[in-house]
């Protein structure tokens, strides 16, 4: 049976001395780099003492309560209310996203943003998670296009992602001939005209020096 | 009644976007810094789904066997085995320190380092809390002192930092004729007088050139 003792003379050298004979003080303390992240992201692969069960897309996930409430407002309410864990399927999310935002939920990093920034977007703003939020805006910004920039507007809009559609908007402007080709652009003066018109109360901001409204012409005399 | 959609529009702007007009490019994505370090010092502070109490030095302590097992192998072996909960009391730690030392395992912080390293020096060898460890070797050492020398040369023999131990005999052999006046160094002789000899040995080493042992008196014919 193991008891704290056990452990007293298992503990690992994690940063040789250094000493240069004859000259003092040179023992180096290198300190090592912290391990919070790692050892949560540990504790999210092998789930021990886990006690929630997250039901999504047809997957489970064994998860820690007291971890996901700590780190997203959503899960807090969801737990202290104790609402029914199935509700999760409502999150309408991919279980292979989900489990993204459930290792940045542990870890406070997400390594699959070059191939689902897009979906993480949606589920980092249900879930209320800020930071993957922008760094999800920050991954799409970089590959906007004129093909796509119509869609990613849509999308920044559906989920609040106010930097992104300001980005978007700022995109479309500079590219407008080009943009305004494509069959994304088309359908969006059908499905979000409010975001046409967003657009081009940018650019007439832009263009426009903010010299106030036309006088008024004056009667001839 | 709280749900999920509750939360959907109150995720705050964490960046303002900064747009100049007739700049494009110009939206900044400023990423938070990640706040998995402050989310769990505040899960340790509110003690929100707590699945276990710590008794220690007459205080409880509410915390999460998952996070404690996570970050101490010491931890997780207690709690794996299911012993119980009130052997914390052998740590023989004071509750100050202890929940200095907890703080550590939920934020990878030290925050008391100036005031408590030596106590939390010795709970984070029985806990193997390996980084807390070398963090407070380096806050003793740099407070080294011909008066503390010897009782902090102890007090990292008995806890196996071997770091702060080379760093001891170092400063003790530096300052030789001074420490070997000390009340402190006196009663070492007594109480653990294989340090004395591995103060010697490293003194030896230090000024001895290695030319191997001295040749044997030749023979007069």
């Amino acid at each position: 049976m193991f008891t704290p003792e056990t452990f007293l003379n298992h503990v690992s050298v994690v940063a040789d001395s250094v000493h240069i004979s004859g000259q003092s003080n040179a023992i180096q303390f290198r300190v090592p780099e912290c391990r919070l992240s790692d050892d949560l992201g540990m504790l999210f692969e092998n789930q021990r003492f886990s006690d929630v069960t997250l039901s999504v897309g047809g997957k489970e996930f064994q998860a820690h309560k007291a971890i996901l409430a700590a780190r997203s407002p959503v899960f807090a309410a969801m737990f202290e209310h104790e609402m029914e864990e199935r509700r999760c399927n409502r999150a309408n999310v991919e279980s292979v996203v989900f489990r993204e935002m459930l290792s940045f939920v542990y870890t406070g990093k997400a390594t699959c943003l070059d191939r689902m920034a897009d979906d993480l977007l949606a589920a980092a703003d249900k879930y209320a998670l800020d930071r993957l939020k922008v760094m999800c805006e920050e991954a799409i910004s970089l590959n906007l296009s004129v093909e796509n920039v119509a869609e990613v507007l849509i999308l920044a809009y559906l989920h609040s992602a106010e930097r992104l559609k300001a980005q978007s908007i700022d995109f479309i402007n500079t590219h407008a001939t080009y943009v305004m080709e494509t069959s994304d652009w088309k359908s969006m003066i059908q499905t979000h005209p409010h975001l046409i018109a967003e657009a081009f109360r940018a650019l007439a901001t832009q263009l426009i020096p903010p010299i106030g409204p036309p006088r008024k012409r004056l009667k001839q005399n």
